[in-house]
């Protein structure tokens, strides 16, 4: 890889532009495609006029994260016109490798073409976890009328976010619960200083807590959680879909609920724009 | 103080609500003025309809922080109609004694009666200090581009904001200097683990920071400070007036302030008339 | 498990008898075996006059970590005769579960008799990182004329034990940063707070830091490395045989190098021994 | 203080050495005398034969801390003949200064002398405070058959060693509490997320506790709060005389303590060198 090497940076939202301009820093050769209506004055190329003049020599091609909500056309929020991922597909030259996140796997592919998922790398979903721990904090500060330092804060699961999440309200001087159900799992959330709870007990524990905040993507607070919880508790569900909170019964009973998705590039697009450029250059690292 | 001992709180915002409801919660009897316009659902006690009744039989008296914006009117922000702090000391009873955050003296004031301001109490200050910080954390976090994790802040001033400010950002795995200009100061910066700078010598550093957050209320960022910044660094001002940033100086360089005044009424009012409330009742229990 | 239960508690050190005053305190019946020696007036049971009798009727037979050093003979220091193993074996009862940790397969075994390691369990090898972190602390405050506060350290590799003495440097302040090889390693190194680098490279940077701590049981510190060292550096070797340091290489130039093995029985026996004893009950609750 | 100044150091143990060491490094001339049965191989100067030749042409004059242990003698563990004080006193040049800590004034001074007690100086007290917290953790640590991580921990007292103990005992993962009487320190307490108890209320809750640590010079600790402890609780008295723990009462009841003073000499001389050559040069900062 030298500074020859012309990476393409096509469409996405903030965090695509920093991939770009963070990429141009670091001395590659950067085409841009899909930004004509983004208004800021710090990326210091300008689009591509047509996908093809974008791909044209392009050895890395680098799509958002997600590529797609349709799955047919590409997330682009700065575009002017709607980009068919096909139609990158097809235009893309030999040679060329096209990383996206959870991107769709084309009809067909032409030879000598290679497509990388840069979602399903375990240090881009590592070190997205501290954005959206963040993220939770401010939708926590923003929502709970006490203050975090000295609340009773109770994380559900302990993965990824989970970990993050706990150890930096520990930051914030919060008691942290946290509830698992692998015995290892309880094991680390001791040794990391936090307490643990079976996540089957949550029922019987969680009147103790202002704030709760689900890690699970699977139903683990239903109504009979909802429904012993402290007056006034707060809910912030993490989870991506179908989350793990039941909504409708926390509205019925008058419950504070949060359902924050996709954190990163909206609490810190910069942050999340870096990550994914870091691991795009890890895999291309790898694959050379 | 028995549980028979009458308090009166009068006027306030949020904070006052919550002093009302955690001196009932602990067994005392409180009345409660200056707040029909108040919507909400949780505070079960219904307003007096004047002033006198108010204050009838009341031992105690709690004015709000700050007791008045014009040294004449109570601050009173859920009152239909002006309340005169000088009809206040007026028609409270001999034996009372009456508490306000910033409170003004009378002109004169009746034998029997004490006049207390709990603003000027060290536990306040200092508690306070606490939802200032998360305040300020969760006004970086908003205007933030990038997360608070790994980020290089600055810390101007070392008293009690400043002590709890440094400490919540590191965490939050901040990397975190702090300027002062005492010996001692420097000495407690290194002995909690953050980087000592001279407070004089902030020019000379300040390229290296993303996020600048002054607690000195005199003129410690000037221009040539702010011609020092790195682009895109975000400085916060928790100073109260004068403020210790030169925001015209700021503007004109086109970097991004905030000034973040009177934040525990704010972002935690619940925890902020805890404060209060306890503050007063250390007060009581000494004065008796 | 009922009160009935009968455990045998048999051989070890002063692990196996937290592990046995536990389990009464637990309510659970216990029998021990091969502490004759042991002169504590804490243990509020005689031991059994012979191994028939500490066997029978037990449902749980417990034996220590390490359950031997010779595969043959019981380890059993408070022991004033040798224990075979394998005569364990051949008294135990049908229906019994014997558990030991690292323990040796029999020659054979009767039908009905199931023999378990609770040294592969999981939680008990990241339990058993908290007492090794301390224990690697205490070290180094010993043998380290500065102090940790402040001090630059590296660990090297992110397992278990990495991982938790990490994060126990930087609770003391120090300046920490990790060595690692995997790009998720990476990643978790930097979501923690800590400054990542590759294993690879530690030669490069090793000349920053007072105290290095290898985790790794692989010879990841050789010539090159140590002679890169800053004058004064501490070498601690956490790692078990071979360990990870070169110890001649160390020697020969002079180096300070402490190998520490087995920290949790040395350092906090009532620790280590409540650890053993939650995994054995973890093991019999799954095990039903 | 230019590159020709002449520094004298005279007497002390470890820390001294580091003080003329590190004077070195830093470019200014250093005579040492009082050191000729130290052995060590870092030290690249050589004591003066004579205390005339230390002191001649020498501007600053360092005696060690404390100066003296029946204030005539000067405090030189390495040195082979008793050096008196007043003896330095008298063979002081003419416009010289001397810094001892804790030194005793002498019976008349020459004009033109300056002496000055460097233990007085608040950022010394304050620098080490780290060492002694690490002294004490090293202590509890050695002394405790359990882990740090998650015990109990009470903190009596929270001048400057409560403050920085409590503070690294939080950041091993136990679980703090601190007493103090004042509110404004209560209030302290948990702005630094610690749980605050009232020093009179000790016996109340002490039977919760498994280390105690005492930083209070006088008597809080006595029969009372003694007969409430945990069995096999650990007292660690980090006050100076008279201590502040009843170690009679102590070893009638069969309790554990220790009673720890001048720890940073003991358990980091480097560090507390460096602590003592830092506060003399502030000193002669703004001495011109």
């Amino acid at each position: 890889m030298s500074d020859k090497t012309i990476f393409s940076v096509i469409g996405g939202d903030l965090r695509q532009i920093q991939v770009a301009k963070s990429l141009l820093l670091e001395g590659f050769q950067v085409k841009i495609f899909g930004f004509e209506n983004y208004t800021g004055q710090d990326l210091f190329i300008s689009c591509e006029k047509t996908l093809e003049k974008a791909l044209a020599g392009a050895k890395y091609i680098i799509l958002p994260l997600p590529c797609t909500q349709d799955s047919l056309t590409l997330n682009a929020p700065f575009s002017e016109k709607e980009i068919k991922i096909e139609k990158i597909y097809k235009k893309t030259e030999q040679g060329a490798i096209i990383l996206g996140g959870r991107i769709p796997l084309p009809v067909s592919l032409r030879k000598g073409i290679k497509i990388i998922d840069y979602f399903e790398r375990e240090e881009l979903q590592v070190l997205n976890a501290i954005p959206t721990a963040e993220g939770a904090l401010q939708t926590a500060m923003e929502e709970f009328p006490g203050t975090i330092h000295n609340s009773d804060c109770l994380v559900v699961g302990y993965g990824r976010i989970g970990k993050v999440l706990s150890s930096k309200l520990s930051g914030l001087d919060a008691h942290v619960s946290v509830s698992a159900r692998k015995y290892s799992d309880i094991a680390w959330i001791s040794a990391n200083g936090h307490t643990p709870c079976h996540t089957d007990k949550i029922s019987e524990i969680i009147g103790r807590f202002d704030i709760i905040f689900n890690t699970v993507p699977a139903p683990v607070i239903g109504e009979k959680e909802l429904a012993a919880a402290k007056p006034g508790a707060l809910f912030i569900d993490l989870a991506s879909k179908p989350g793990g909170i039941d909504f409708e019964a926390a509205r019925s009973l008058g419950i504070s609920t949060v359902w924050s998705l996709s954190l990163p590039g909206k609490v810190a697009p910069i942050a999340a724009g870096e990550i994914i450029k870091q691991t795009v250059l890890n895999i291309i690292t790898q694959e050379k």
